[in-house]
């Protein structure tokens, strides 16, 4: 279940307005898209590079993860996803290893693609998301 | 002066062969190459995944920039580079935009390879090393 290819970056940033001034303005990635995500309590923006893309996340509460690490950590990159074939046969492949995984199963997104969470334990530090590519 | 690619994502890890027990043996992903850099003082793993890597990067001494690294901040992401046409023409096209570079001047690694780190305050928290391509 070899991943593919680094899908993106995840960035938690104070202020998107003023990331984007570095990442789109001074380095002159083009936007790919910009999301209000309720349910993750985050802004998004999502600059494509190369086969992957880096992804700005501003927290919009206090209270999410996001907005927490934030306060914990500083911003910086948050976590790393690489793209899988398919996402049952890694986790299923990671069980049998012994790899701790956030979530047992999948979880769907609205746009129905699936996608895990590997604890930073497991990997040596980093939070890896595992995202199924869309065929 | 768009950059073309994520090359690489440094992990700083407390011990290398602990790491690799993840991103090699249960990811699947093969080892591109190992380095012992005794003038950054780090052992270094390559694993290439789609057209960029996973850097592992553990401290062999206690002084260097990545061991202080690691004791204060813990195991995990450290920087992300990413490729870039001309590092000559990136860094006058930053300075331009009054972005600020740790190192004014690209540095040159024994391999002939030249690169630069931005200064997080600068782009949002993360470090980025700009490296150009070797054609």
């Amino acid at each position: 279940m070899t991943p593919i290819k680094i899908d993106h970056i995840a960035v938690v940033v104070d202020d998107l307005d003023s990331a984007l001034k570095f990442w789109q303005e001074a380095l002159g990635l083009p936007i790919g898209g910009k999301e209000h995500n309720e349910h993750e309590e985050v802004e998004i923006a999502f600059l494509p590079i190369g086969e992957g893309r880096v992804e700005l996340l501003q927290p919009i509460t206090e209270t999410s993860g996001i907005a927490k690490y934030l306060a914990k950590r500083g911003p910086g990159m948050h976590h790393l996803c690489l793209a899988v074939e398919s996402i049952d046969s890694a986790l299923a492949d990671l069980a049998d290893k012994g790899i701790e995984i956030i979530q047992p199963a999948p979880r769907t997104r609205e746009d129905g693609t699936r996608y895990a969470f590997v604890h930073p334990k497991a990997t040596g530090g980093v939070m890896v998301e595992l995202y199924e590519m869309v065929k």
